[in-house]
């Protein structure tokens, strides 16, 4: 879907609607102007072409020299989350990513969840890779299949969460061992972001910290695989029940 | 490490040294030039520089307009494997890989099979991705643990794993229930290709078939998180006795 014109480009952006990327007239008269700053702020692809090029793509002819592709995915609530498993007869099971930054690992978290049986993923509106081209792309088709909320307060999320009766856990280093934990139950799991991990005073609202038993040196596993672990432990317990 | 000039680059290709590209002179005669076309079936990147370039990088100021940079990993052999799991009084704990081409997949794997105590992992030498710099940068230095085997025939490796009593599993979509399966053992896991999974040749080679329950409608797992979650189920049962 293409959204046309400056204000409608930038009210899209400050609305939160996941951007592709932004193609802007190269011969526009400043590159600094506040619309392309905005842009640039929120990591938003940018492509520079010759207006003629814009004049072809444009439905409206009224692009003033600024087209966004926006991605066409429609979020979910939290609630539709947990109202899902509810329909389901299922204890909710569901994924929080705290940061996520890189497509490619969200795409294939979304894969993994899918295979295993989540309701949903929760990620934060800033500071996070939010659903774009290359995470369709990556997560094979599971991302029709997968509901995804984004909450502009993760910390709030985990609250609503714990309201309705959902254990969260975070899964990151110097926690408990993973599989001596019950986890078949009203079950959460937080992801950290690929360098950072969780965020401390995130870790601090989750009920306890669940921790893989690693056996080498290096110790430190891609994001996604980690999160891939842990839901299928998940899912083991639930299976053997 | 530079290897220079047209014979040495051609013997480093033909015994299998791992190389991360070949600058090669842009002013070269023919590029169709039958060295050319091995660097390019054996899918190595190619460079092309002015002599000049070439001229400076040049240790021994005899290229004859070809330096190939080779990877400087030492690959072990299938008997180191298992003799390192012999050493430390373990099981023998193994993953193959039948054709994984993406190096961040491989990278992601050796990472997880790092951190759940693999010993070795078995690579063919043929049609996949070998040793290089992108797999080196994604495995964030667990590669420097871990040994590394780069056989001819998969078959055979498997044969002779065999009669070591090491059980061989392929992991794939159609066989058993991976968490009804005793792992507890003399183990090694094949892992397929990202497009195609594992060859039916080599898969009748195994012992059984190893599947994930998977609960979705997509069910296609990326190849990097398949084989984490299979590897630390070993791990689990591993711990558990």
């Amino acid at each position: 879907m293409f959204i046309e014109g400056k204000n409608a480009v930038r009210q899209a952006i400050e609305n939160g609607t996941t951007i592709n990327k932004v193609m802007i007239d190269k011969n526009l008269s400043s590159r600094k102007d506040e619309l392309v700053c905005l842009i640039a702020q929120h990591k938003i692809k940018i492509e520079y072409l010759p207006k003629t090029v814009l004049d072809k793509k444009s439905k409206t002819s009224h692009h003033q020299g600024f087209i966004a592709e926006a991605v066409d995915f429609v979020y979910s609530e939290l609630e539709d989350i947990l109202a899902y498993a509810e329909e389901k007869g299922d204890d909710p099971f569901i994924v929080l990513l705290d940061g996520i930054e890189d497509p490619h690992n969200f795409g294939a978290i979304i894969r993994s969840c899918e295979c295993a049986g989540v309701h949903g993923i929760i990620i934060p509106k800033n500071r996070a890779c939010t659903v774009n081209e290359t995470v369709i792309r990556t997560s094979t088709g599971a991302i029709s299949n997968m509901k995804i909320a984004k909450v502009t307060n993760l910390k709030e999320a985990i609250e609503t969460l714990k309201e309705n009766d959902v254990w969260v856990y975070s899964a990151e280093i110097g926690g408990e061992n993973l599989y001596k934990q019950k986890l078949n139950r009203r079950i959460a799991i937080i992801i950290g972001s690929e360098g950072k991990g969780i965020k401390p005073s995130i870790k601090a609202c989750s009920d306890a910290v669940l921790t893989l038993p690693l056996q080498g040196k290096v110790n430190s596993l891609n994001a996604s695989v980690a999160c891939g672990i842990v839901v299928f432990e998940v899912l083991r317990q639930k299976l053997e029940n």
